[in-house]
């Protein structure tokens, strides 16, 4: 039996190299590529990508997977819960042809340059067509697997193994009216003032403070690098390899700091794991939202916390001293949690966030089980945006235009964003149970306990755990709002004085 | 057929993807890699490494090439000619068992360590058993071949497709008396003055300086880069993507521009080659002697010309004002020409540097035949550091142990350095004879008709003709130094007055 469990691990093993390599050709191309060379990359990474599934959907490997499954059917154990992830993806796989990729990708090559003119010209009706090619490929990968509960199950659960369409929705719908009575509360409450966030801040050192945050984090440059690119992004090469990307924006020159703790949470998820499970199907981060957990959880639970702020704000001050002189603590504190819904998702604050991802998920559902018309996207999504955050996108580019993901036919991942911040509430809780003076470490610039109670509960499980399963391991229950409304209630009641 | 053509060339597309995909990879440890990253790094390489030698050694690669080769018999057509070439790597392939790929692979990691540890003790003894593993395995290598003339001929074909033993002897017989005789003479004229030479200078003004020189040349940065390594190479991604990289010596500062120089010769190459070719077996320098012709081209023929400086000496006079005040272009231009034989090879000058070669192909063709026995290396050695160039290595580490060559156990690549200086003086004098006003151009800076010139004639051509041939073809004899000791004797004769 290990002869064939030494077999599949090669065979897996050669798999997540191939598909680790990719990642250092897609970080270049992001990070270092001079213009010229992005043809030839596109070739090169859909080789890698052709290989790892050749190798990885191969008749041995169902094989080995059928007979070491009889075998291996603890999965506590190290290896059950690796052929269980093996086989699991390997159904999956199978289950799609791939002349199917293919077609799938030509699609979203054409439908991804539709939308960059739709977007400019802000018109939907450029981009409408090739959203329903999109959308009928998405049902005919659908049409590939066994009958679901509902047929967006099949797509969420590429991202959040094992979760349902109803969990998520029952999840949202009881957060929903809550989130949207407290931004109510917020509009009719005396506003903050955030003007000094817009001055003009020097690049160099915002950058440079941004790593002396995540350095105290415990992101460890031996083992990554910060690099700038167009989007802030984290990617891993390996266990010790484990690399970031953030950017510098004049209009908004703070959010580079908050960037790299956010990149900097998932990059500590990925150099927590256990150096066990490199090359086998267990490496990585369980699911998107358990993964934007700690993202968030880094990012605003720690990095928009008060505590957090009396540690760094006066070397912050003394590192801009022009720009923050008179700014008090609390003024600071405030300004980085002004609540104003807005009509774009990537620039929204924590209150009105969800919003945005819940809005999407219900016109997600409608165009894959047909109760939606993609011909009234722009009606209904303005219409949600009047209804949940009391505004109305003035054209298609504020709009329904303004996310990249259905342009590449990636539906079923946006959900993810907010179970990743009920999730880091849950866990929040949690935290504060077990390390009572945490707020204290915090304050004094102290995160290590902080982070090696989520690696020791969190980081180390990789792919072991299923999301849901993960969440129940270390809370108790499994993905539900109610921290994460307690804790939006609590610190904008402070902030807002509700 | 041309579903056959069109088989083997998708093959090969995917063979060729696969390695350049570890391009980026061996690129990103050089430039970017924390240090963390390393031993994964080296198993991704290994990965990829193996699946690109599985899928050419292939089975179905052979019959295609056996079906196409009957069809496509003319080498002057590009079929033809990638069939011939896909052909001689397969066949060569094929011989060598991937076992000992791995076994020469294991040893050569063990001898690199040995190296590093016997250079820094200075002790050729700790690295003697590695050397002699090394050889071994090099003699077995050549054991999977038909018996050549010469054993060396199967190790030198590797580099130098269809270059002789025999032939690399003549042509280095005929030159080492000329260049010693020219050494020596060199040696009892009046001294040339180079201290300013090892002033401090600014490093990132050095450094924009060499990428103005390389801009000039035209080195087109949407089509690559220049990054910080610990040594200057350049490195091929695509037609479109040829990055090279550079260092920054204390000891040393103006290296950095003839290393630009250099190494903007070998990415010149790259990117004039056929974009058709892009893919196939055709793609890149055919030899690494013409390789190296074009980097000392660029670096020495060029760049160290007096034409050159009268066009840049005064700009570079206006950076380092306070380092180069009184110092005249002709006092300059004679100092980076200073001739001094010195123990290491990277760093010696044009007049010396190939008798550091002919010693390294002396010793290889000793170890290969036998007759040469290893424990006695640093002797001989250094008897014909004495005979060559008149001095003697006070240790091991200035002397034997200097190149990181044989650790890895390339034995066959030295005298290919030597070759492309004989080839690039080879090319200049027809070069000159076809552009007749070249000194005039670069003394205004103007490269682009000596570009255009090596694109149309050697450059497109990728590996469509061997060395030979191409040499052949260029020049209308084959590889010769007749050229190179004219065009030593005159330069060395105005600089020294001999």
């Amino acid at each position: 039996m290990s002869e064939k469990l030494n077999r599949l691990k090669e065979i897996l093993g050669e798999v997540s190299d191939l598909g680790r390599a990719a990642s250092v050709l897609g970080w270049d191309q992001q990070v270092n590529m001079p213009p010229g060379g992005g043809e030839a990359r596109g070739r090169q990474l859909a080789t890698l990508g052709k290989i790892a599934q050749e190798k990885f959907t191969a008749d041995e490997v169902g094989e080995l997977i059928e007979d070491l499954k009889k075998e291996y059917t603890d999965p506590e154990t190290d290896e059950g819960a690796m052929i269980r992830v093996a086989a699991r993806g390997y159904e999956k796989a199978r289950r799609v042809p791939s002349s199917f990729v293919a077609e799938q990708a030509v699609a979203a090559a054409k439908a991804f340059e539709a939308w960059v003119e739709a977007r400019s010209k802000s018109d939907f009706s450029i981009f409408r067509p090739y959203l329903e090619t999109n959308v009928e490929l998405v049902k005919k990968y659908i049409s590939f697997f066994p009958p679901a509960e509902h047929p967006y199950d099949v797509l969420l659960d590429d991202y959040e193994p094992g979760m349902k369409t109803a969990e998520v929705r029952e999840i949202f719908n009881d957060l929903r009216p809550k989130q949207v009575a407290l931004i109510k509360a917020i509009r009719e409450a005396k506003q903050v003032k955030d003007d000094f966030l817009r001055q003009s801040f020097n690049e160099q050192k915002v950058w440079n403070f941004s790593e002396k945050i995540i350095a105290k984090f415990g992101y460890d440059f031996n083992r990554g690098r910060q690099d700038k690119a167009p989007h802030p992004f984290e990617t891993t090469f390996s266990v010790n390899d484990v690399r970031i990307t953030n950017r510098f924006e004049k209009h908004a020159p703070l959010a580079t700091l908050f960037s790299a703790m956010h990149e900097c949470g998932h990059a500590l998820y990925e150099l927590g794991g256990n150096p066990a499970y490199e090359r086998t199907p267990l490496e990585s981060g369980t699911s998107l939202a358990i993964h934007e957990s700690q993202s968030r959880m880094w990012e605003n639970l720690v990095g928009r916390s008060l505590p957090f702020w009396e540690h760094f704000y006066p070397s912050l001050k003394k590192t801009f001293p022009s720009k923050l002189d008179g700014v008090s603590l609390k003024n600071f504190y405030k300004a980085i949690n002004k609540v104003e819904p807005s009509f774009i998702r990537v620039n929204a604050d924590e209150a009105t966030y969800n919003l945005h991802i819940m809005l999407r998920l219900e016109i997600e559902i409608g165009m894959v089980d047909g109760s939606l018309d993609i011909k009234d996207l722009p009606e209904i999504w303005n219409a949600k945006m009047r209804d949940y955050l009391g505004i109305t996108p003035p054209d298609d580019a504020k709009g329904v235009l303004q996310d990249i993901h259905w342009s590449y036919g990636s539906i079923g991942y946006f959900s993810t964003y907010a179970l990743g911040n009920i999730v880091s509430a849950q866990l929040w809780e949690k935290i504060n149970k077990d390390i009572k003076n945490l707020d204290d470490q915090i304050r004094k610039g102290q995160f290590a306990e902080l982070r090696e109670w989520l690696r020791a509960k969190i980081h180390v499980f990789g792919h072991k755990y299923d999301p849901q399963d993960i969440v129940k391991r270390v809370t108790g229950s499994k993905i539900d709002s109610a921290a994460y409304v307690r804790y939006l209630t609590k610190k904008y009641s402070d902030i807002y004085g509700l």
